[in-house]
């Protein structure tokens, strides 16, 4: 149980200071900055590469919506649920706190850091409904894939790739609506840093993600049941 | 049958949400846009990751001119033709409500949408015939890769990576020229919001698909027989 | 031997049609082109999607250099050289042909189509000898990945996928020099199009890429025999 | 040992001509350049396509900081160590030398070239603080996801794919900190070239990358042992 934890915080500190990382530092620089396409390819290849780095140790969730989601599907058991989490939540902040020192040797001012937010904090000026529906929609299908590419009839050890790259399509679609979250632990992350409005609103990027993993493991479940 | 059709139902709305979506959210931001090569790409991902996530179920067709291709190729019953493209076409249409309801809730001028067209409507101008021989030939293409990628003699589970980018290579090609359909259902969930002359050219996006995809899976058929 | 040949004809003109028109077509409009990055990896998807659509049936080489490089290596036989690459560049015409056709209908001036050029015709003003530099490096590494990803105790079924993404490198590196040729046929489809200095400059495109390719068979077969 | 070393030569000198190669001649070119992302996605496939050409021959390392790396965990000889780490980096220094006759064949003056730097030579001005603990990180990560990827329990044969595109997340990151090393012999092939300020700040890549390196070996072996 301790090196599940140890991979878990491990892999979540490096989805964020990869994912979060790449939008600080490389993502608006003028002319050869990545852009969102490149913070989208980060943000997926963090999790295709600790899929195959700590797979095979704790099954690579990194998000607490991504537990809750397995466990409503019936793959996780419920006894694991608290201490992923918490495993999650602290590695997603120690990636932060990385970040956040890296960052300061060049610039005292984190300004949004790379919080998720709605309204005047979406990145193109969303409302609070549209943020909720993208974030509920976007977890739900990111669980659908996860259910699918890790289930007994799916091709075997391409999983992690399908995973992790239909979270690069996820931030694709949604950057400029939210920044993209389905992930609690990436934006607690990021609003232990900011405080002030991205506290405010981190409720929605707790709710509307794990509500809609957790939907997404029950659907999932009836579609294609484990033992049919 | 019927988990079938709500796997294509689900799949076909998720390729709405992610390729159109992505295109509408992301494309054009000033700096920090996907441009057409993130629309590209979010396209083929949406591919990507059903595939592995729900080709265990509905094969993932995802699109009518695949279903029908498939037939002409040999690989689908003449009798699920109808229901998949029912459930396609309504996955489809449900999807572009998602984006709409999302959308609007920032700007309440939804404008091209993401819908295909040509001469006056083709992003760049291309003309009705340049804008039918694209969508021909890149249906052919596709078809040719997904009878290929899936052949009992192709390597074994990686015909997803390979159909998805197909995808992606053909929308890199092509968006310039129809906004690249090669799909109906992708075509028509555009033009019910967008109405009007999306309505009135909505017929090449339905012909040219399918002729292009009937006429591969011949082909294909011929050059590469399945008992042999 | 001839649905070898058709094969090899498709997928020739099917690189022409995919990594030319992206060019043509995508990669120079402004904000949201796909720019030499998306040329890059649509002439590598190209490879990766016949290589599992028609790999099984031709070996999908759809390259002159290729065929020679694998025949200097041991792998092909001498007496299908001459169809193959008699095949390679019919099809890669008829994509040229293709393209033309659909471009011409919006833009009666190809320009320099993506035709490959050295000096006043090297995108980026390369010299000639750096041009010819570049087209052997290029090729014989493109070689060496193709030996290698090919050979008996590399991973199996992967190979596509390498050789794909080697041709995307090779154009990430090479395209301000050259316009990225190292494919006689590819760069002759260009040159019957554009006439004039593209048939003049042909040549290196011919022989720098081919010299290249059978020194790499040569270097790869004695650094890795398969009878090892 | 002989063909183990000429791979390992070819394989660097192939990491520096595609990686550093990208980013000397395509990367800031206007508005068709490949920017940054198209440089980490270079140096990703400089190792993704290596691994699948040479990785039966010498395990594909390309890098001293992997070499110790592997050591560290227990995956690699010390006394291969010497030799591999010497034919690194005359391979890193040679593949320089192709890419300076190449590029001085249109401009004599190499400006930076591709080497690494911090403070007054980072490409965004970060600190040596900032960059010694970005090198630590990132090579830190690429070891971990090197030490599972090739886990005997992690997925078979996709390892080269999950380091190759582990190595272009690490670039997203992290080019506008040190235009990012994780890597002594690259760092070694350009301030050779450069002179100067790069000799001058060449001792950091090589100590923060071992550090890295040899410090994630140790964990990930802890982690997971081989022998469980």
């Amino acid at each position: 149980m301790q090196n599940k934890l140890i991979a878990e915080f491990i892999g979540t500190s490096w989805l964020v200071i990869g994912g979060c990382g790449a939008a600080i530092f490389a993502a608006g620089i003028p002319n050869v900055g990545i852009g969102f396409l490149g913070v989208a390819l980060a943000f997926g290849l963090t999790v295709l590469t600790m899929a195959y780095a700590i797979g095979h140790i704790s099954g690579c969730h990194l998000n607490p919506a991504v537990t809750l989601g397995l466990w409503a599907g019936g793959r996780f058991s419920a006894k694991e649920i608290l201490p992923y989490i918490v495993a999650q939540c602290l590695g997603a902040i120690f990636g932060a706190a990385v970040l956040y020192f890296i960052y300061t040797g060049n610039n005292s001012d984190i300004g949004g850091f790379a919080a998720n937010g709605y309204g005047a904090h979406s990145p193109e000026g969303y409302s609070m409904i549209s943020a909720f529906i993208t974030e509920f929609v976007m977890t739900f299908m990111f669980l659908i894939i996860i259910m699918g590419a890790t289930h007994s009839k799916a091709p075997k050890y391409l999983g992690g790739l399908a995973i992790g790259l239909g979270l690069t399509l996820i931030h694709l679609i949604s950057i400029p609506i939210t920044n993209t979250s389905v992930n609690p632990a990436r934006s607690l992350s990021q609003a232990v840093f900011v405080g002030d409005w991205a506290i405010a609103q981190l409720w929605l990027f707790w709710v509307a993600p794990i509500l809609g993993a957790i939907v997404a493991g029950f659907v999932y479940k009836m579609l294609s049941p484990e033992d049919e």
